[in-house]
C-alpha cells in the first residue's frame, strides 16, 4: 500500500466504522468475497468488547473479530482503509483525523454528499462539522463520477438516488426532457430503514407485513442529493433540477424500485431510447439495460442495478424505471466498487456474485 | 320486490354468475354477512356441477350450494338481482337477456365501463356484442354517481380506477390542477390478477414473494374509464384528459393503493385541500380521509377507501394517495355498495366490516 | 338483562379492559359484528383519554369512544358483562370486585386457566392474587366445557391449548392413544406474541419474514393448561398427562396450526377415526373436520378450527393437525362466544363470517 | 484432471444436465463463486438452443452460454464433471453412460439415495434402470461418509434428510435415543418443491402467503433414505429404524427446518449433548452447533447447517432442530461439496459464503 494504492499480492486491511446497523453487517459480509480484503477493525459503541458474530449470527464461522469503541489511532494502525457506516451527523466529525493519516475513506452516511453546506444544514437539521471537506469529496455513483478513482473521501450516495439517477442519468446528459417534470416514486424494502428498525413498532412485523405505504412524502433528505447531481448532469448553464420525490415502504426485506416519469422534449420511441441507454452505460459493468420491466429479485443480494424504460407516445412522457439491492449497490457494494477505484484495483473485484434466486 | 326495489322484510336472492374466481368467492362472502341478501345461483362453466364448497373450503360450513352451468331462464328463476363475474368480454353476451327479465346487473368485468364503444374496442381488443347497452349502463363509483340509484345495469369500476379516481375527483371537479400533468402510479396485491393467478409462473409464490415489479406499463385497459371519468368531473368545455398510469405488482395477496402527482394550478396548502376533500366526501360513508399517508392493512378486508395528500409547495404539485382492498371496495364491495341502491337499500347496508388488523 | 341473562331485544353493553393489544382490538372488531354486542367501555392506562380509533384506525368510521383507566365503579357502570385483556397477573387482581358486581367475565389471559394454585405459580412465576376464583373460573373450551353456560367467570384458553386439545380431544376422551406419547409440534403468527411485538427486535419485519424458529421448546406456560385439559379427558383413574409442546414462529401475521403426534393402543385407519372425530363433535359448530391436511389460510379471521388427521400404519401412530386464527377462535372469538353462552344467547351468534380468502 | 483428481492451476469444466429447474439454477450460481469451477455444458430438454440467461435473468452477466439437449458424448466433450439435476427416474438412465467415460457424477435426484432397490421401487413407485449402480453410489452426506472422496457416483440426499440426519446423528451413532421413538417435524420454504411450482395453484401466491399446510403426512419419499441412513448409524445388530416424518410448506422462498423429537435411553442435560455434538461435529465445516434454537435466515443463502437441541427433565426427552437453505445445503451446495471431495479439493471450496442477512 503507497499512497492508497495496492500493489502487488497484499490483502488490504479494512475498517468499518459503526458496524452494528445492516450496512455495516452487510460490508463485512461483501468484505469476506473479496480476494484482497480482510476486515480488521470494526467498531461499535453500543457492542464495544462484544463479538462480531453475536450481533450477526451469520458471521460465527467467518470471524472472530470483536466490535471495537473507535479510536483514531487504533483505527489508523488497524486499518489501511475505511468504511464509515455511522448515522448522518457522526462522519463528518471523525473523518478528518482519518484523512489527516491519509487513510481512503468511503462514508455511507450522507454527510458528505451534499456539496453546498447550506443545502445540506436545510435539508438535513444538522449544522456541519467539517465543511472544509466538502469540496474534496467525491459522491460516489462511479458510473458517473470517474474521478473516484483520484478521491481521498467518497460520499457513498444514498440508495434512493442510486436507482434514481441511474435510471434517468441518460435523459438529463442528453437534454431529451423538460427537467423539472421528474417524478421520482420510489418503493424501498424494510431494511433501508437502517438500525432505525429494530425498536419501532411501525418497523414490526405485523406492521409492515401485507401492508404498503408511503413515507416522508415531501421533503425526504435523498432529494437533496438526486436533485445536484440531475443538475450536475443536466450541464452548465441548466437550472437548478427540482424533483418530485416520494419514497413508499414495500412489505419485502431488500430491494428498491425507483419508477421515474418525465416529459419527452422531442417524440423519441422506446426502442431508440434503450440503445441511447446501452450506449451511455456500455462501460458501467453494474448497468444492465433490459427490454422489460425490471424486477427487484433479478438485483437482490447482488451490486446490479437493472434499469429499463417505456414511452408513452399519447403523452409524451418516459416511464424508466431501475432496480437494486438497496443494501448492496444502494449502499455496501456501491461503497466497496468505490474503495476499489480508490485502491486501484479493478472496479468489480469481489462483487460479481449474481442475485439469489429465488 | 317490485321493480327492483325491495319492500317489506323479504330477503333478496342473489345469483352469481361466474363464481369461480376470486371476486366471485369475494362475492359471496360478503353476501352471507348482508342481512338481505342470499345467494341462491351461482354459476362457473369449469365447475358445473361440483359444491360452491370444494372450489372455496371458506364457506364449507356456510352453504352447500353447488355450480350450475349458466342458463338465463334457470338464472331468472332463480335470482331477483345478479352480480356479474365474468372475464371481459362475456358479460356483455349475457346481459341482455338477464335486462329483458328486468333483474337488476351489477357487471364487475370491463365490458360496460366505457361509454365509447370505438374507445372500448381499442382499448381492450374486443368487438362489443352488445353496444346499445353502453348507454343504459352506469358507471358504479356511487360517490360521484348518484344515479346508481336509478340503473338497471352497472358497471362496477375496476379497482385501480376506484382508488385513483376517489384520490383525485375532487382536484378536477373544483379544477384545481393542471389536467395533463396526472400521473398514477399504483400498486396492487396479487388477487388483482385473478383467474390467471393460479397457473402462470409469474404469478407462483417464488416469483413474487420479496419481489417487485411494473407491469401493463403504457396501454393498460384501466386507462380508458380513468380517462373517462376525470373528463367528466371536469366538466363539460373541458379537454378529454389524458393521464399516465403504472401499475405494480405488490407481493401482498390483498391491497391496492394509487399515488397520484398533479400540478396544483394554484399555490394551496394540504390542510385547505384536506378539507375541500372532507367536505367533498361529506355523503360518502366509504371514503375516509386522513391526515397521514393511508395504509393498505387500513383497510384489508373492507370496503373503505382511505385518502390523504400532502402539497410541495417547491414544485406546486400535490400528491394524493388512495388505498382500498381491491377485492372489495375495488370489486365485489363496491359491487354490493351499487347493488344495495339499486334496490333502494342503505348504500352501507353489510358492508360496514372494518378491517382485519393486524 | 337478569341476572347475566339476556331477555328480549335489549343490547348487551361489552367493557373491554386492557384494549390496547391486538386480543383488544380484535374483541372490538367482532363486537361490532355482533348482533346483540355494543362496546360501551375500554380501558387502556396507557391510552387513557385517548381516542379508541387513534390506536386502531381500522375502527375511526365504528367508533368514537376514548380509552378509560379502569375504574371498578365505572366498569360496573358502563358495562353489562366485561372482557379482561390483560397481561397474565393483572386480570387475577380486578376480577373479584367485577364478579362481586355481578358481571359476567371472560378473562383471555391465563390466569385462571390452571386450575391447581401451585401448578399455576410454578409454570407462570407469579404468586396467584385470587387463588379462591381458581374453583369457580371454567375453562372456557366451549367444545369440552358445557358448563360453561352457567359460569360467571371464564378463563378463555390460549391459543396453542386451543388448538391441540380440539385436534386430540376425541383421542384421550375415547383412551385411542398412549397418553405420554403425544408430542404437539406448534406453530403460530406473529400476532400470538401479542403487545410484545411492537418494540422486540425479534419480531421486527426483517427478523421475521422469510425466516422461521423454535422458541419457549421447554417449558412455554401453555404446556401446564393443556396437560390439565388432557388429564380431564381422558378421565378419573388416568395418570396426568405429560406432553411435549414445541411452539414457532412463522412469518405470517394470524393463524395457528399443531401438528400433534401420538401412538395409538390399537390399530386404526384414519377414515375410522375422522368419523369419530365427526361424532365427537357433532354439537360444535365451529370444530370442522376435513379429510385433507387443514391450512391456515382457511381459517384466518374467522373463528373455525379444522381438524384432520392421517395414521402411519407402518408406526402405528396417528398425526392429528387443528389449524385456528390465533386471535379469534385462539383469543378473541372464542372470548365471545364464551360469552355468548354465558348469556343465553346461540352459541354461534356475531361468529359465523367465513375466513378471508385469498 | 487425472483420474478424476484435480492437479495444478486447471479449471474444472463442469456439466450441468437438467439445469432449467431452481437447483439448476442454484448449481450454476454457486460454481461461479468456485475458484476452480468452469460450467461449460448446461441442458435443458425444454429449453434446447435457448440462453440460460433466457431462464435466469440473474446470470445474464455471468454467461452467455445456451442450454443443449442432452448428449452423452456432447457432455463428454464438454465437461470434465457433472452434476445431474433431474427429475426422479431420469438420472438412472443416463448416469451409466457418464460412468463409462469417467466422469465424476453427482446426481440430486432420488435415484441412486436408496440402496435397496425393492425399497426403492416401493417408495418412488418406480422401476430403477439402473440397480447395478446402486452399490457404488455413495450416500452424499459428507459428514456422515468419507467414502464420499473415493466415489464416483454421489447420491446427492434430499433436503429433509439432510437437516434431519444431521441433526439427530450423533444420537443414533452413539445409541443415546430409543430409535422408534423419533419424530421429524419439518417445515420447508416453496423453493424444495423444484420445477412443480410453475403451473400449481397450489403454489400460486395467494396460496401459499399467509398460509401453513402439512402434505404428504404419511410416506413422503424421503423417509426412505432417512430410515437407510440412520439404521446405518444405530450399527450392526440394530432393528432398521422407522421413523415418523411430516413435511409442511412454510410461506418463505428458502429454508427448511427439522424440529425431530426422540426419547432419551438415559437422562441427560443438554449442555451435554451440545458438547457431544460439538465433538461429533469437529471436522464438519459446515455444521454449527449454537446454543439457542437455530433460525432459518441464519443460513438462507449459505452451505451451513446450523443444529440445537433442548432436553425435557419431565418427559426425558431431547428436541433437537437443524436449519438449512434448502437449496444450498440441501441441494446444490452441498452437490459441489461432495464434487469438491471427489476431485480432491478442499471442501470447502466456494462454499464459504455466509448466508444473506437480513
Amino acid at each position: 500500500m503507497v499512497g492508497g494504492r495496492l500493489s502487488g499480492e497484499a490483502m488490504v486491511n479494512i475498517g468499518i466504522v459503526g458496524a452494528r446497523g445492516f450496512t455495516g453487517g452487510e460490508l463485512f459480509r461483501l468484505c469476506l468475497q473479496h480476494p484482497d480484503f480482510r476486515v480488521t477493525y470494526v467498531t461499535s459503541e453500543s457492542q464495544a468488547g462484544q463479538p462480531v458474530a453475536g450481533a450477526f449470527p451469520t458471521l460465527e464461522a467467518a470471524t472472530d473479530l470483536r466490535f471495537a469503541s473507535f479510536d483514531v489511532a487504533d483505527a489508523c494502525q488497524a486499518a489501511d482503509a475505511l468504511f464509515l457506516a455511522l448515522p448522518d451527523g457522526e462522519a463528518m466529525k471523525i473523518a478528518p483525523g482519518l484523512l489527516e493519516a491519509r487513510k481512503p475513506l468511503v462514508d455511507v452516511s450522507g454527510d458528505f454528499r451534499v456539496r453546498d453546506r447550506a443545502s445540506y444544514e436545510s435539508w438535513y437539521k444538522l449544522e456541519h462539522q467539517s465543511p472544509r471537506l466538502l469540496d474534496q469529496a467525491v459522491y460516489g455513483l462511479p458510473e458517473l463520477h470517474p474521478e473516484v478513482r483520484q478521491a481521498r473521501l467518497v460520499a457513498n450516495p444514498g440508495c434512493y438516488p442510486t436507482a434514481a439517477i441511474l435510471a434517468v442519468a441518460p435523459l438529463f446528459r442528453e437534454r431529451l426532457i423538460e427537467p423539472d417534470s421528474l417524478i421520482i416514486d420510489a418503493k424501498s424494502g424494510v431494511s433501508g430503514a437502517g438500525g432505525r428498525v429494530g425498536m419501532r413498532e411501525e418497523f414490526s412485523f405485523p406492521a409492515v407485513n401485507e401492508n404498503f405505504r408511503a413515507y416522508g412524502v415531501v421533503g425526504h433528505r435523498h432529494t437533496a442529493e438526486t436533485e445536484q447531481e440531475l443538475t450536475r448532469l443536466a450541464g452548465t448553464g441548466a437550472e437548478p433540477v427540482q424533483i418530485q420525490f416520494t419514497p413508499h415502504l414495500l412489505p419485502i426485506t431488500r430491494g428498491l424500485m425507483a419508477t421515474c416519469y418525465a416529459r419527452l422534449l422531442q417524440p423519441a420511441d422506446a426502442g431508440t431510447l434503450l440503445d441511447r441507454y446501452r450506449e451511455f452505460y456500455a462501460d458501467a459493468p453494474f448497468v444492465q439495460i433490459t427490454p422489460a420491466p425490471p424486477e427487484i429479485k433479478h438485483v437482490s443480494g447482488s451490486n446490479y442495478c437493472r434499469v429499463s424504460l417505456a414511452v408513452d407516445p399519447r403523452t409524451r412522457r418516459v416511464i424508466a424505471m431501475a432496480v437494486i439491492d438497496n443494501l448492496v449497490k444502494g449502499a455496501a457494494g456501491q461503497a466497496i466498487q468505490n474503495m476499489n477505484l480508490m485502491l486501484g484495483l479493478e472496479e468489480t473485484r469481489g462483487l460479481l456474485a449474481p442475485a439469489l434466486y429465488p
